[in-house]
């Protein structure tokens, strides 16, 4: 099992994360490439970080947009898109190679993740953009999405990922952050949750409902209080229960 | 002989220049990066119109303010220079192999051109740069420039650029903007000083003394009324003188 | 009837629109802000220009979206969307009273306009920020519109305009851009549709029928080739038909 | 004496300093206007408090460039700077007056204070943006600039602010950060300091001497940590000693 988490979210004079910490736990550090977050010399470090202790890079591509910090959805065309991710795909791997690292795979972020759930337009840019970068990336996303779909028939390799910190619908989709239940808080039942998606493959949803969930990474937070504990105690928790963390890529 | 000229510095809905018309006459295209013009639009168009013609792709790179068109000079720590540089050669890489160009030499632009003709430390942090994008590429600037000397020790072969359009003193250096004869305007004149550098390897000091300066490379430009019929008038002059405009990269 | 235009839309070294000729023709002048267009020197310009002629100043309010020019409708949080209107109203106030004029009245731009036709909590956050600046302020808007209704109830004097180059439906609302017929190319018909909104307060429908629309302003632009001749031509049709060209505000 | 500290330099989702506890220690609070640091969130945040503590409001205007922290300097036309400091006070000036609060004083931030101290073409293009935006405008800086200089000559309030923790030269300028000496990290020291620079209109220099210098307010920090227990310790020495905190405007 996979274990990806946000990184290099940073930019100049202004910390986010503990990005050293969080780089010992997760076996896959999606790394935000300077349009929502994270600026040259912080992508720097964050690749250099991740090849020292063999941690995979991902693209964290998002929307052109610092001080939203790529949390507003934005309506794009398709040549902007594509020519923004493909920039912010480029520029990574050029830091990326500096180090000896290189760009494994692509997560994209916050409301541009959200969007192409189920914007196809703007999923068709992104993926365009992928493939105009490397055919053959690694892509990690929502099982179900646009994206994934499309990533897939454009012949990229496609990766799962499940929240351990998320309430779950019957259905398999996420409780919206506007409802209750929508996060899970109790660090226990993250735990165990994480080791139910890991060993059983699904996840019990708010009802009860038993939600058949077959992840290839599971995501997890660091820029939050307590993150890192938390997150340490998935990765311990998982190794308990004997499931092996590594990269899907 | 090369001539080279800056192209691709439209932004969003500005834009600059006639780079169409631009990409007909030169043979080396030195296409902004998204610092401080350029955006992942214009980077792609400028280098398919490129790719189409032949003409070779050069990095703009330039410093980090869209607001003054990088010709305003910067204080930069070499982290900070560094990092901006590879990550504006890295973006143009994904766009130029995007479509089926690549990027063959780098040129910086504007007040970071001006300042590392002195400036030995932010030289180093370009060059740096550089080297670790790749170690091999060509780079083109001013002669006796330290960022000229810099690229040279640190192995990448150095080509040197001569102004069609600017004065200069008897040591060879230009005129400065600030003093009488520092912009040749009469266009015959213009035309016959490039093809006495490509010609000769010389050209005509402000006080009529013949200064020796064997350039690789005429830079014209492209984003001044009148400044495409110049261009086509030297490109032309120097054919009929006998001159082949080819890239030196 | 007043006639309004975009100005002051050139960015650093780049520059759009010929606002100098602009400025002699229209009453009103929409001032970008420095967020999706317009830069300090740019919007002082605008100022100085428009106090000299007696043109009125309006606050050109966009999204903070320069490579966009603020044509992308972006989620935004009503404390964001407050924040970056109140924060653009004040910066043009600074640069209106250094020149001796003054902000007169509010009209939003791009994505943000058409955005808040319809939405009505960024409707609520630009009217709440309007007022916050000044309680008295009037704001030039689309009729029917959720801005418009809001900046009424609010207490603002609010003006409703025209377009004089586009269609319109049988109900009063424009053609939408992707239809036949959502813009009026011909000269003649636009400075006749100009002449009929101001005489007889109708509008003919792209299917004939008389459309009852008493605007108080006429907006025309300046940014595309033409289109300052075909403004001139506006005002010429306007003055002949005895309309008097004087703001609202 | 007057204190004035930093303040409202977060951004976006980035945040800075302890802004709500350094409220409660100063008298003058240094707003970052969006350049350097600051959105217009932040700046009405620190702008209400300021008010609600009875603390009063100053510009902390800085250089266009939030990558940098407007900590790098930056060669700038007359009209540019000019114009961006005039857009801050505009800006911030609109924040202010929505919650109540004024804009009370301007102190320029980072690269752009330690340039005008002996740039005078900068300092000249900051006190006229002053001066257009309001003639009586009281101005805080370095004791000697040719900032405090100008302003003086233009009719402005001038105030000279001492620095608690850094280390003077016994011809009372700053010791260079570069060398030994730059920054007194002992808080005993720097308390006795503060308390030395109220009463008594003097400090003890590197080499012992006694240099007078009469500030008419104490820089302290808020943005590093132990930053703010620093600053209360300061606070309780001056007022142990009998020093009233009150600001200067």
């Amino acid at each position: 099992m996979d274990l990806n988490a946000d990184l290099g979210e940073s930019f100049g004079s202004w910390t986010m994360g503990d990005d050293a910490s969080i780089l010992r736990i997760v076996s896959s550090a999606n790394v935000a490439c300077g349009f929502h977050a994270g600026d040259p010399v912080t992508m720097l470090d964050s690749c250099r970080g991740a090849y020292e202790l063999d941690v995979r890079v991902g693209a964290h591509v998002g929307y052109r947009d610092l001080h939203g910090f790529g949390r507003r959805s934005m309506d794009m065309s398709f040549d902007e898109l594509f020519g923004d991710v493909l920039y912010q795909l480029g520029a990574l791997d050029g830091m990326a190679h500096a180090v000896g690292a290189s760009v494994d795979y692509v997560k994209p972020h916050g409301a541009l993740y959200n969007r192409i759930v189920h914007d196809s337009d703007q999923a068709e840019a992104v993926v365009a953009a992928i493939q105009a970068y490397d055919p053959g990336l690694p892509v990690l996303g929502l099982p179900g999405s646009a994206f994934l779909r499309l990533a897939s028939e454009a012949g990229h390799p496609v990766f799962r990922e499940a929240f351990v910190d998320r309430g779950y619908l019957p259905d398999g989709t996420l409780v919206p952050r506007s409802q209750e239940g929508a996060v899970v808080h109790d660090a226990d039942a993250v735990v165990e949750r994480a080791v139910r998606f890991a060993v059983r493959g699904e996840v019990l949803a708010i009802d009860g409902t038993v939600v058949r969930v077959k992840p290839d990474s599971l995501c997890i937070h660091g820029d939050t209080p307590g993150a890192v504990e938390l997150a340490a105690a998935v990765r311990a928790g998982l190794e308990e229960a004997g499931v092996e963390i590594a990269s899907f890529a």
